[in-house]
């Protein structure tokens, strides 16, 4: 299907990952097995950090392979460095989503390294993924951490983006994503940076991840379409929280974003009833109250008509 | 203070008349004392609706009198007719808030009168308003209910709205406001809206009165602001409800449309700490569940500087 917007679902990466207790690798295959039945494009399955480090994802693998089996899904996997890019090639992942911290305390903190040393892995990453035979050659997502705040250091210059941002292309991602990690970004701040980045990487697509922490996530995507951007990454019920903020959502409410764009008439490919019930799964393990979301709680609008079903919206 | 946009809080009057239990008047007037003090402009403090419909309104009198009493508050009551506005006028409220809906099905429902006999009445009450001597003469808010959408119709015709519109500003009314009543708008169909009413009458000032049902209360408000909407209102906590939607949240959440606008360089005059322990009143009554908002539980940004405190936004 042509959609007009690319969504991709995180919830079984970003948002287990910060779930404590093992989410069951039977449940995470039903819920991708779902979610891609759903008509969801893309969804990024698990992470390839050691499972010392992340017991959570110890089932990448076999998470990995049932993804795979599934027709017209695209497999994206975090990679947090060159072994694990390693691994998700030669799992044969579609796409390998590589990170680094726009700022510099949160790299430090959060993978002990500076985003210069970050940068330099992307370039062997890259050179890797090239070594590759054409079918083996997985698409590669080049993504920015922190780039609209920073916990440690509060607003971050968008020059610091747009220099990264410019590296990580002219080394050779395919894609950008931009990340709003902590959840601070406001439409002004969105529209601002994203334009800056057009400026920079002119046709190379750039991808936005918001979180919804302070409750601007779609606002923040009403922004960044504005700016031309026609990827968004988002989790099934909002999962993904963030430890700096107990009680908040996480990542922007999968199903409120497939209901915005619907509604406003760029088609997704995915079916929202059919989405909604996938909230089954996650539900199995995790307390109501981390389930968050308006359109599985309001329902749909009366006499709602699809956008597929709808002319489409003009350009 | 000279603010960017001006924010009217709705709480105490959309967020408590779904509420069943009396809300104590004291404490009614300490919320809208603190949020006065917080620097909000402007408060809808009651409903001019008989009490014997309403009991939660049954102290309409001792609330005006009070909010009038406080410096600098715009005070705006809900009127629903011609006796209503005769009250309010008596009273001595600043505005008076008329509000007519644009769903025929809709209107008949909520108050058994067709949109033509809504519009007859609002023009009484502008000759009402006209009779008065200037002093007395409070300003004159004609609004339209399910303007975006309607739970019994769906979807609910441009062209209804802007002839509704016209006709109100033709009538005499100070400034229109547009609600999406039941949460069914989305940015497309607000851009479309507030674009088609901007050219239907010119520079009558367009407040927007949206719900965050669906999730796309702030997103609408984005769209909105690009349209040169600059008067939104809001409650505090997110109270108002939809008895269509159980669980949901109601009217967009002030203290998330403050952080919003304030992120975005556009001054409201309000203090967001100060807001935020406005909640403490509301959570005297209510269940910890009622109360909604993303900034009271995750807190603001690290290093966060209010928009006042900042150079202006470019225009």
């Amino acid at each position: 299907m042509d959609c007009a917007v690319r969504v991709c679902e995180v919830g079984l990466r970003d948002g287990l990952q910060l779930v404590k207790e093992f989410f069951p690798t039977a449940d995470k295959i039903a819920w991708l097995e779902l979610e891609a039945a759903a008509g969801m494009p893309e969804i990024e399955v698990t992470s390839l950090v050691p499972a010392k480090v992340m017991p959570q994802f110890a089932d990448a693998e076999d998470v990995i392979a049932a993804a795979l089996a599934l027709p017209n899904l695209g497999v994206t996997v975090l990679v947090p460095n060159l072994r694990g890019a390693e691994r998700g090639i030669a799992l044969g992942a579609n796409t390998l989503d590589f990170v680094m911290s726009v700022s510099r305390s949160h790299s430090r903190a959060n993978v002990r390294r500076e985003p210069e040393e970050s940068l330099a892995d992307f370039e062997r990453i890259v050179a890797l993924c090239r070594e590759q035979p054409a079918e083996r050659r997985p698409r590669l997502k080049g993504g920015l951490s922190t780039a609209l705040g920073c916990s440690y250091e509060g607003r971050v210059a968008v020059d610091d983006v747009r220099r990264y941002a410019a590296q990580l292309a002219e080394a050779g991602a395919d894609e950008l994503l931009v990340a709003d990690t902590v959840g601070y970004a406001d439409p002004a701040q969105v529209t601002t940076l994203f334009r800056a980045l057009r400026e920079e990487v002119g046709a190379l697509p750039v991808g936005a991840h918001f979180h919804d922490t302070r409750g601007l996530g779609l606002a923040n995507v009403v922004a960044a379409l504005e700016c031309g951007v026609r990827c968004f990454d988002a989790s099934l019920a909002g999962l993904g929280g963030c430890p700096f903020a107990p009680g908040a959502t996480g990542n922007i409410v999968m199903e409120d974003l497939v209901f915005m764009l619907d509604s406003m008439g760029l088609r997704t490919g995915v079916d929202l009833a059919k989405l909604v019930a996938v909230r089954e799964i996650p539900a199995r393990h995790l307390a109501a109250g981390e389930l968050h979301g308006a359109v599985a709680r309001a329902g749909l609008p009366v006499n709602y008509v699809p956008a597929a079903d709808r002319a489409p919206a003009p350009a």
